[in-house]
């Protein structure tokens, strides 16, 4: 059984999980450096007829009438073969002096985004996303039921670099029995920040963003899309509401239609700027007990992976970008928002 | 110039370095996802007889009579062709209300850890690396000088998968005007850890490590190599003196002499175990001012880079680690510490 371990120096948890070094995928990419893909093809238990192979689904949307764990979804959402926490889990604690242990308790699971094998965010448009962004929001709407659970991150990686292991799109959820440190530090920078201003430092980024222009990327009334002042890596975008909320899934349908539509808008730009990059999307949300926290804002942050993560970088050290944030936006800002497909033509 | 620029939300320094890009390695790797080394060969400005191109010497070994700048050295520090950081930056501090920025002050430097190109860690033996360690010493040592430097990191890159750009052993001294993120939590975490205990943390660490047995990789009576309990990645090992010491830059030559032993006894054993991977060495020193600290412990980092770092676990996210340290430290333990020349007969 995994379990989660924190540092005793810095407080970092980590998920110590032998069982998945069982699993093919983790085995050819993390420790023989095999190429992404190798399950793929006509194997890919993520495509549409393979749905026995890739469990029995928790959440999908469907046409009336359709069969559960049959073809005819859109989004299919199923627990990770090789999950690295689990709901059947215990939390039981242990401690020592020094080594904090947590059981392996949480949920891992995966979002089937599409059918279709080679779709891909910049092709599927913003109807596809807005049914991507459902399933994340109805996933955790129900685990927040579980009182045991504190966090959420939402993960999609595209693409070998990032430490994708399937090429069908799909992301993964995970919920977490603490709240890891990155989210911890950022909810507490947050408050500090709120409480000398009684502002939102989001909301106030957002309006200076949207006021001085040079790295917007794109928006509309309800959303923005910009590289964030401390961009960490070339052409990374974060994307969020202009409205104030903490919480991802308490988003209303029509809210999530108008981030689908920035997200599609975003992602087609990336995909003509930089010719189909590998790239990292996380969904930063505030923690159980917080969803109301008029410090904290959720958001999306869109880090392409041009390279590998410089040992410098490694572990949130010092990242050197050699981008200023004020060209990748232009780039992007002036980049045609087409889809591909049409660029393939 | 380069800028560095600080996160309004999470305090996170990244360095913005548009100078880089031009650097013919920097743009191959990061941009185009070209291979290491692929300005490399006879073209390898780090080779013995190359030192024009390299650039002026900051500080070598060499024997006694032998010039500046010529064939002869056994290590030698040169400025970073394309640095992130310059001494001859201003600190000029500029900030809006939400965004920080401070001059590219600071230091780059290369350490050309052998005139051999094709010479690594598992090779070198303990005198040629405790060289490498006399360099890094005395940078710092001279840096330290410059009130303006605020911390040091030093970092080793081998292999494609960590970010090295060239395949001729070296590694980067970063000098800071400001102490990074990561630098800062572990100095918080190991302060209040004082307060509580009036113990220094690692060394507790390291007391309960050479009880416990299970996570030990190799020590003598000066020096522990262990896996941590919260291991980030497969294999993670770490070296400490068993001395508490805050500032490398204090130790004296015959504890570098211990530390070398202890490096090239771990490098052998992780380079048998997993077949010559790539990894990043991270040197964790004290800040300026704290380098008679009794609470941080200057500490080295081995971090063997299997696969990218997963998206999860970006930006120090949360690490999924399938490699239980207790089996990893029972590997390196059962290794055999061979010259990886000898194997190679």
């Amino acid at each position: 059984m995994s379990e989660l371990r924190r540092d005793p120096i810095t407080g970092r948890w980590v998920v110590i999980a032998p069982e998945r070094l069982r699993a093919r995928d983790v085995d050819a990419v993390h420790l023989r450096g095999g190429p992404a893909g190798a399950i793929d093809g006509d194997m890919c238990p993520f495509c549409e007829g393979q749905e026995s192979i890739a469990g029995p689904e928790i959440l999908a949307w469907r046409p009336p009438g359709s069969l559960h764990n049959t073809p005819g979804w859109t989004v299919r959402v199923v627990a990770n073969r090789e999950p690295a926490l689990r709901v059947e889990s215990s939390l039981g604690e242990s401690s020592s002096a020094l080594f904090q242990t947590l059981g392996g308790l949480g949920a891992h699971e995966v979002i089937i985004e599409s059918p279709r094998h080679d779709a891909s965010w910049s092709t599927m448009g913003a109807e596809e996303i807005q049914r991507v962004l459902w399933a994340w929001r109805e996933r955790m709407r129900d685990l927040r039921r579980d009182f045991r659970l504190r966090s959420f991150v939402v993960v999609k990686n595209h693409g070998e670099a990032s430490g994708a292991t399937l090429d069908h799109p799909h992301s993964q959820l995970v919920a977490l029995p603490m709240v890891p440190q990155h989210l911890d530090a950022a909810l507490a920078g947050a408050r500090t920040y709120h409480q000398a201003t009684t502002h939102c430092v989001f909301c106030d980024i957002a309006t200076q963003e949207v006021a001085t222009e040079r790295r917007m990327v794109s928006s509309d009334e309800q959303t923005v899309a910009f590289a964030p002042f401390a961009s960490r890596v070339p052409f990374e975008t974060w994307i969020m509401p202009r409205l104030h909320r903490a919480a991802f899934d308490e988003e209303t349908d029509s809210s999530l239609a108008a981030v689908a539509e920035r997200l599609s808008d975003v992602m087609r730009r990336v995909n003509t700027t930089l010719v189909s990059p590998a790239f990292t999307l996380l969904l930063h949300t505030a923690p159980v007990g917080e969803e109301r926290s008029a410090a904290y804002h959720w958001h999306l942050e869109i880090l392409p992976r041009l390279g590998p993560v410089n040992g410098l970088a490694f572990d949130g050290g010092l990242y050197v970008n050699p981008v200023a944030p004020e060209e990748s936006a232009r780039a992007l800002r002036e980049a045609v928002a087409e889809r591909s497909a049409v660029l393939l033509h």
